[in-house]
């Protein structure tokens, strides 16, 4: 089995490569081949290898056709903030690029099982504000552009998926923690910052109260979480096979239940280190994440961190 | 006020160009410079200027902007059987153009009042089979790569307007009636022929049964929903105001009572003239319309034709 991941640099995509070389497995099959695709690469066994390049350009596409992948993760995106600040940007990497991945994919040898493509989404797909509980018929009022060029590929990836070119499985992710100590373009960051801060036993000032409730969930569940996709029978969700499109499974928790156990587990006075400033605006956003009914997502086997400590420990040192 | 139409010479941008002409006004506000826009441009009016070309050349785009529309009606469209065969060019056309005109008319000057954007959406964005009502909460599902675009087109139109770019409007189109008696691309051309065959008093097989269940509206009434959706206040509707997407208000009929009032009109056999041959797949498309809760489309003063015979009479004679 051959697997390509782009964006395979970032956060969420070098904690999959991690998780993938480790396993050595996609499910029952044995990973033989990898590819992975950014503008810079990180470290990697020769094994693996390395398409450095944008995924805008014509030639990265190319070499993704050369290496014909079976299952391709596709993760490479500019986020939320950068988006919003440069629109026409998203446009190009967000949906374009997209776009042409899927057919740079979809050009395999007609009669052959279709490769699989999952797509890291997002739950900025939904409005605001989120209706309490969130479930599989919540209409998609994306609120930023991010979440707009994300939801336009989703339904095209469903389209392909439809018309045999692709087996498309869009994953909406959430916020995803603890992501390294550097600016992001992300405003959901101080979600990793207080978890890095209680750790080094640092002050922090938090831009959401102390019972502001979010979803939670680690790099490794995540990237744990993409693996099994590629893997899953969607077809166990009739309802949700025809639109592809799921939402992770989700831990639910106020910021004081996060640091209380992240301070638990630190050995530090939490209450003492951590100064709630709140923000309207991030706290709107951030703040006021309801119920999310995420049992179908469960069906196919998809999972949350599965307890609060499980989160920190996972989210703080996912490879220990 | 200056009004842009886009695929000003098609079956549906023609009948508005008309409709516009004889009306001279939007709403209260006088239309004062008019602008058209397709491949091959119909006879006009001096006062009429036009634009020859394709949206996805940026020659046409920049007429566009020189031209500087109050309001545009964005019509231009790879049909869906077209689509179908051909999704890159319906990507170019359907996907990519529509974004570029997006962002053509995006660009006017900051701190006035955005340009009005009304997008002919379709009902194809809706999946198969329909639930029975179809209501503001049904999932979009597109079963056609036409849909798919055109639903991307409807998100990314409700951004543009959330940053306060546009004006955008979209509204969803049934299949409407009576297109001219020539290949169109449209699977739905049986709908239309069967009111040309009754009216020429022709015989017509029908590919779907006497019971098969459509959403019908006439060319004018269509022309008249587009007319009131560029001046209609969308806020009256604070739920669909986020999305800026309604479907347009249908005569639900049966195809037997669509056959019996044209024949009872043009005094002719129906019974005779039309023999069923029901095809299962245009069946299960085109003949199991449920029931549209359209009454957010309605609040807004959007409107139906009003009865079967309004129908039939403003499809087959609509400047009558």
């Amino acid at each position: 089995m051959k697997v390509l991941i782009t964006g395979a640099g970032g956060f969420i995509g070098s904690t999959l490569v991690r998780a993938l070389l480790q396993s050595g497995h996609l499910g029952e099959q044995r990973v033989q081949k990898m590819a992975i695709v950014d503008h810079r690469l990180p470290d990697r066994p020769d094994f693996v290898q390395g398409i450095e390049g944008d995924l805008c350009d014509a030639r990265t596409q190319q070499q993704i056709a050369d290496f014909a992948p079976d299952v391709c993760f596709h993760l490479a995106a500019l986020p939320g903030g950068a988006a919003e600040a440069d629109p026409a940007a998203s446009r190009r990497v967000n949906l374009e690029a997209t776009l042409d991945l899927f057919d740079t994919l979809a050009g395999r040898v007609p009669g052959t099982k279709p490769p699989v493509l999952v797509y890291a989404s997002t739950i900025a797909v939904y409005g605001l504000p989120l209706p309490d509980p969130v479930t599989p018929s919540t209409p998609t009022r994306p609120p930023l552009v991010y979440g707009a060029h994300k939801l336009a590929c989703e339904i095209l990836l469903a389209d392909y998926t439809r018309r045999g070119l692709l087996d498309g499985r869009s994953l909406r992710l959430p916020g995803i923690v603890a992501r390294p100590r550097a600016p992001s373009g992300l405003v959901s960051a101080f979600m990793s910052e207080v978890l890095h801060a209680i750790a080094a036993g640092q002050s922090f000032v938090c831009p959401v109260g102390p019972d502001a409730s979010s979803w939670w969930m680690s790099a490794l569940c995540c990237a744990e979480n993409l693996m099994h996709g590629a893997v899953m029978d969607p077809t166990c969700d009739p309802e949700g096979c025809t639109s592809r499109a799921w939402p992770l499974p989700v831990i639910r928790l106020s910021m004081a239940k996060v640091v209380q156990t992240a301070s638990q587990m630190y050995g530090v006075d939490g209450e003492a280190l951590v100064r709630y400033a709140p923000q309207p605006e991030v706290e709107a956003v951030f703040g006021r994440y309801p119920v999310l009914d995420d049992a179908r997502s469960r069906l196919l086997g998809l999972r949350d961190d599965g307890s609060p400590e499980a989160l920190v420990c996972r989210a703080l040192a996912p490879f220990a």
